[in-house]
């Protein structure tokens, strides 16, 4: 960050009065621009028994298994936030279910908030962000070419308890 | 939104390629600048059967009480982050424990993620933020004068509910 966004003067990195975090603060106008974590929103569609994964078709992590996700949205909820990735993932209708994992991603900054689903109809399709969607059988999934620890973690949390509450971890 | 963060060039509001929001976007550099929910984080710390709550001392809703909670910061965890507002707003040390509520704010484009906490040795005192922080026995909680819905929601669903998973809810 080098200019305001507001009235274009020059940035500069200080702690202001009554705050502990350094803060980009513009020289000419005083805002403060903050830099928060950003909220990742998902979840693992379930239909027969069997889960939903794609394979990416962008990077990172380009060819590997994920769960539908991606950032949420300004004016939505995270079960919406939810349902709209894995329409443009996966080509797919679902019902939210109970939240399954919320992990703290420490390194990229970013949250995610994982929830069970259910496919409405049992179609899917790739999407834009995919190269292929199907569904895996517990046995099946690809526990080696899954595309990031929130999503192992998410699909481990689902088969070793279906119906409980959240789990949490960071990373 | 005016000036790019970056080259400091005008933004125009557009729809970018392979996208379906309208964005800020560089008309000199073509940097996308996406803009996304927040995460504020807290949680509930219980002692000897008593809840601890602060009295705003700022805006907004100064006067009212809530749970301590603030904005999640880059690199942290979010129970880290719930344990760090209770140091700053309640001068207190706690014992983060399960995830209460999750509460989808969208009018003000927040998410807010409460937990369960435990005061670790019973002290407390007003931070920068609190006028006044004290402990509640459930029946003299201040129902009309909660400063946020989530903070609401989240007393009543640790009243009715005191050990159970997330539940989630939106505004």
């Amino acid at each position: 960050m080098n200019y305001c966004s507001d009235c274009g003067g020059p940035i500069v990195l200080e702690v202001p009065g009554g705050d502990s975090f350094q803060r980009h603060v513009c020289s000419a106008c005083g805002i403060i621009h903050y830099k928060n974590p950003l909220v990742v929103v998902g979840c693992v569609p379930e239909w027969q028994g069997k889960l939903l994964l794609c394979k990416r078709a962008i990077e990172p992590r380009m060819g590997y298994w994920t769960a539908p996700a991606g950032f949420l949205e300004l004016d939505e909820t995270l079960e919406e936030g939810a349902a709209r990735e894995t329409a443009e993932e996966a080509c797919a209708r679902v019902e939210i279910g109970s939240m399954l994992a919320a992990v703290s991603v420490r390194h990229t900054n970013q949250v995610h908030i994982m929830y069970r689903a259910r496919l409405l109809d049992g179609k899917f399709a790739a999407g834009a962000e995919s190269l292929e969607v199907r569904l895996f059988s517990p046995e099946e999934i690809p526990w080696q070419d899954i595309a990031f620890r929130s999503v192992t973690f998410s699909l481990q949390t689902l088969l070793a308890d279906p119906q409980g509450g959240v789990h949490t971890t960071s990373f």
